[in-house]
């Protein structure tokens, strides 16, 4: 529970490092504990690729020559200069810039005069690999924020790694549409990225789910419901960075800012489409997450009573027979009186009261198996 | 569970294939265990119908002379190339090919320049004759993706086998409507054949609730909730595939396409009005079976009541008995005083004892009969 | 229980009784069970009222002169040959005949060419005057399908016997409503006496519920929540008769259909605050059993507890006074110590230990009901 | 619980006393115990105001002179006669009359050609003076019927009785609002009216669920559940009458008859809010009540769990002691044998056991102590 | 408890504080308990501030020179007098003039002919630092009306202190936002800052929900359930106060009143975003409590599972035992038959019958360990 605990000792601290209630719009408020920003600088067009980390100030406000597209990524929100300056450079509005650095934005797109802000989340720290097996910790999503203009793209992370990978590997290709295309295609690259990496996540929480479904059948035991709230716990906090999604994605597809070719707009259905899968899958897990609690109290109900079953039965036939021994260790006087306890000085008397005793527990455990408190699969 | 641990792999197994996050958009990944893909062209129109089993190149790509329509009917998705000839023959779009070998769609229809891309789920193997003594077991749907253009109906199917029959065999009848009418009325009547395939699976449901409603209150058992949960969760399996179908049909049905004739509409609202009537019953069958969860409970505690009370009762009889006979086992010895027992050396002291117990014993019976613990269905 | 089994199987047989899965569209597929059909022509205007059992095809066909409206009411739908006639004297669509004989519809509203095609359901077999003492059956309701055309009416009943008669009884006036107006208000008056006959039903399931919030919490029985269960499962039977309905007067109050007069909309509105108030009714008694099953669970669990307090007090009462008594019914030898069990042959031994039990057993009282285990109401 | 059983007999009764199933719209049927109604017509102006009792027919249809507004309001429903009198002498449309004596109307409004009929219900015999103490009675509403014409007022009431005394008062007032304005006006004053009859209500049950609240937690006891049921339904009663009331005030708001002033419109806003505020304060004191029933369960089940803990502690002590001296009772002849029981003769041997099973008892005790079955709080 | 109670008492005590049932509209009702007005006038504008405590009737009718904002802020509803010569002083509506003294209003916006008349609602004393150790007191939510014109704010708070501090802080800075723009952003920074203060307040929730996750699963006690009941009845105060909030903002979002500068809304769709957020936060604090009591009510389960079983295995071990020392306590006579009770008389007797009894408690153990009753953590 160490772990656990250390973890969630995290997350509060996290939790509470926002901007102070009330204060002026558009200020910056960084959080001391992030990692300072590390800059990457990608313009590309149909005829080159061209990559620079940590770019100059210089660099990064000369436009390109030519149709290309400049991609800066910044991966580490911890220092208020950079991020000032690169707003400068780019024409972001201080609003925007504010909702970079408070982390804990829900997805939405919003529209400047010359730029589209966009906030999508991404599953941290899931490798690609593991299946089932993981241990049982809170999930956290990052937020990436995405400021699609003219011919440029911005992305701010709050921390280096992320799943654009496949992106960065697709930009090689000279022929591949990103290349071809302009920034609103890019835009849509990393947004997709984002939302698809959530399907292995969902893809192990399915398994997740199967698994449980198992056990609780088969193996009721006690930390299963702390297991299942788990589960469902993390599934709300997908649900929170995907459904918001769905709206921003309808946002964009509707949107009638020029920012965003008509032709990029079907690509967007797409991701559309993605968006309601793993709001469907989400749905799903959660309804049948919610059956298995069921199944888990009446499990450990029918546990509860197959062990009280069992127990009492045994009681019930010792019972009676106790009582009769116990008659028989009463010290009346036989010599006092005929009917004062004469079995005591029968012949048989002890074999007698053996064999009936034998009959009396017979008898119950008969009558126990006609009401079917004995047996297999009866309650 | 053997047999059900294995199919879940199987289910694990499928739906771990899918397109990798971040790949380009129009990529096919193909399941490396479906099946390779065999084709059936049939040509017809009110004068002709001919069928063509695993057309050439040429044949598929060649329109036919005259108002004739092409059905190509695909099972199976195992083979890129075949594919990809296949969506060049027919003009496809490179993200309705992505969708039709990406199994896990929900229903849908989208617009594409030249053809509408629709995504209907039918369900798989249930016997037409099998009523209620199927086995527990995890339904699953199949995906048939259905381009339908100008003059050609494609149906991508996951694996041979189908509920087109009846839409096969009317269609030989030279003037049914099949024959006589585009090809939107074919992919009208393909649709309601895969929603109506759903009936047969529905009432088999509605039977099954039936059972477990009179079994649940006539005799109870363990296994019971895993049975309502199995129901409620193929239940949820068919929601999923039903209820877009519902929004996919008024889509279609207000749409203003060119490719739907305004005649063949008003049979898509009769389509409409199955699937109106499909998520009816299954919404019914949900909340009846979350009912029967309650009853469940409800008859586990009262079973574990009726226990627990006979037993109690039994315990209790004779737990003061066995008091008293414990008190006529003393050792105190009668000649130490006058006090000291003088029962023991009564003459009828034995007989007196039992009596006394026998009156205790009938006294506490009829005491548990008046405050109704025993007796018939009282709680 | 055999009663309703058969009941059930009833049910079963007749759910599958329907247009096979993929069937050409207006095929009529006819129950075998279903009674044949038996049909009455009204042929009625302000100056005359014709009434005709079995007329003969000429006076179906034929319409009548002047400004007469005719009524044809079928009951019964056992015989595809009459159900075509019908449809052809009257040009119904096939669609619309195939709804017909299809019994599972939910109400609705359809506009053909030239008729507006209606389905309402009706409550079956609820005899006007028993009120809350009727048995525990499974409630059913009838489809009744009703064409309205310019100058006809023509309804289909599953079975004889129907809730129109005071329908009927009101058409004699001549100087009422239905005589002075057209086809239009007589189909409101039919859809109103079917929606009216779901009140009387509804008060009676009012006055099951008030029964059984008496008896829940005055006489916790075992069998009671089957009985909530199945009021509550007839409940949504109605309501999923009911709510359909008022999306279907809805479609009839705001429908451009020249079929129907403004003035007749008027009373439609009225109909439709009917419809509303039994949802009112059906939301609500549904709710309320709702609340039972959890007063039902914990009458339950607090009779257990009674059970189990009462048994068990007595249980703790008795078993230290029983090892009391085990303590002086051992054998050590008082003659082999001074210590060993020299009350045995103490002058009071007996009575003293009789009192030091009665003192232990006073005081365990005296302590359980400071802790308010015995006394009233209390947990 | 007889006054209670008195009072539902009354409420079946009543609930039974509505027009039959398919009689003609329009038909006034009157419940035979309904009072005879009492009339009170006021004639009021800005200059001018009198009241008449019981006036004469002359006096009902004769329009007053100049710009005064006449009120007629009608207490009880009696008498078909009289209603359509006034019915006749204001113009009403004939459903408008059955709506009045159909006494289990919905709020609503509905237009008419030249009045407004509105039904709006307001609570009954809920003295203002008495909070929290009253009895566990089941609440009732009371229908009023509001006819607002170009000119004149009519209410109709169920009974003497109702909460318009503050807007008779304030009508008294030359330069008043009321004396003022038109009829809209006091028709929006008696809605107003009505509306807030339920606050004092909502309050009482809002301190009611803070007193079961306190008592849950505090005292569990066995009635809790009937209280909080009560409760609930009543909410559920006050829900039924005000949600539609919400309705209907937003459809006079957006109505845009003439028959209501720009300027009196402000005022409905002002009423809309007021239903709003009443919804909001339900809904709260409906979940919270909800929330009560979980709170009551654990309780009870906590309150189990103690009672059995503390016996179950106490049997199990005894159990292994009763054991001891019972091995110590038997029989074994010490002579047969130097291993039979020659405990019994040893100098110390009973006060050795004593202090043996003294010995055990503390482990006991101790175990369970650090098990926490022992100690405050814990479960 | 006590503290408890009294608190209730004084919230009582202020919600029976509203205006009677029935007054005329725009009736000031004062609570007598009410603190009397404290005013606070600042006039500022690019150039100057201006701040008058207590500022006489002229200098509160008078209208600054320039393009100055006058903000006046009552802190303190006490006193009818004051507030109606505010009212005249800035030309108030009546209506609102009531909304301000009734306390108790949801968030709202409501437009007059020359002002916004705006709810909202900010939460009451809750100190800035302290965490997670509150005691469990109920949130309660304070009443700011804020009335916008041309070229003024009026805000009305319940009792003097507030949140908006910050605000004041900013207002001193000459270039800010604030100093620079009209009464809009003024009116926006206002209800930003209400807005965010519930920020703080949700963290501190969102800790105690970890809080008591750690509990309910490690340490499971009687009280937990009040504490999530206490929890989630304080979420229901901040959602009654926060979901209106949304709707406001969006009405002034979307309102075409000339009182809001375009440049402003985009501050709006800020403070928009910050409302959806804390909704979320909200709703999943609400739902993770819920699953909480689940959790809670199966630990409760578990426990008593755990104590059940151990105390009964206890005494299912020493049932059988007992029965046996009963046995060989009887007195039958071996004197009086070959077969009365031999073992009595035999060498070993005593130490075969002692073996035989610990052979008997080992089977039971290893029965029961086989069964999984004995070991961890299976049910």
């Amino acid at each position: 529970m160490g772990h656990s605990n250390q973890q969630r000792k995290l997350h509060r601290h996290k939790t509470r490092r926002r901007t102070a209630p009330g204060a002026s719009p558009g200020t910056l408020t960084i959080d001391p504990n992030a990692p300072p920003p590390q800059m990457r600088l990608v313009v590309y067009g149909p005829d080159r690729l061209v990559e620079t980390e940590s770019p100059s100030p210089e660099q990064l406000s000369t436009p390109p020559e030519g149709q290309a597209v400049r991609w800066l990524n910044v991966d580490g929100l911890g220092d208020i200069d950079t991020l000032q300056r690169i707003g400068a450079a780019f024409g972001l509005h201080p609003l925007a810039l504010e909702d970079v650095v408070n982390v804990h934005q829900r997805p939405k797109v919003e529209a400047y005069e010359d730029h589209l802000f966009i906030i999508v989340r991404m599953p941290i720290d899931v490798p690609a690999g593991t299946t089932g097996d993981l241990p049982q910790q809170r999930l956290e999503t990052e937020q990436v924020a995405i400021c699609l203009g003219r011919d440029f793209v911005v992305t701010f992370q709050e921390r280096p790694g992320d799943c654009f990978e496949p992106v960065r590997r697709r930009m090689q290709t000279t022929n591949g549409n990103i290349r071809q295309r302009g920034p609103d295609y890019l835009a849509y690259a990393l947004i997709d990225a984002a939302i698809d990496a959530f399907f292995p996540l969902l893809e192990m929480y399915g398994e997740r789910v199967e698994e449980l479904e198992t056990e609780v059948v088969d193996r009721p035991e006690a930390g299963q419901i702390e297991r299942i709230h788990n589960l469902k716990r993390n599934l709300l906090t997908v649900r929170r960075a995907i459904w918001p999604q769905r709206d921003m994605i309808n946002t964009l597809l509707r949107d009638d800012s020029t920012l965003i070719d008509a032709h990029t707009r079907v690509y967007f259905r797409d991701c559309y489409d993605h968006t309601i899968q793993l709001i469907d899958m989400i749905e799903t897990y959660r309804e049948v997450s919610t059956g298995l609690v069921d199944i888990h109290l009446s499990s450990i109900s029918n546990r509860m009573n197959e062990v009280m079953k069992v127990l009492t039965i045994i009681a019930t036939i010792f019972i009676p027979l106790t009582f009769i021994v116990g008659v028989y260790g009463m010290n009346f006087d036989p010599a006092a009186g005929r009917l004062n306890m004469p079995e005591l000085g029968w012949r048989y008397g002890y074999p007698a009261v053996m064999l009936f005793m034998v009959t009396i527990a017979g008898g119950l455990v008969l009558w126990f198996r006609r009401k079917g408190w004995i047996g297999r699969n009866r309650l």
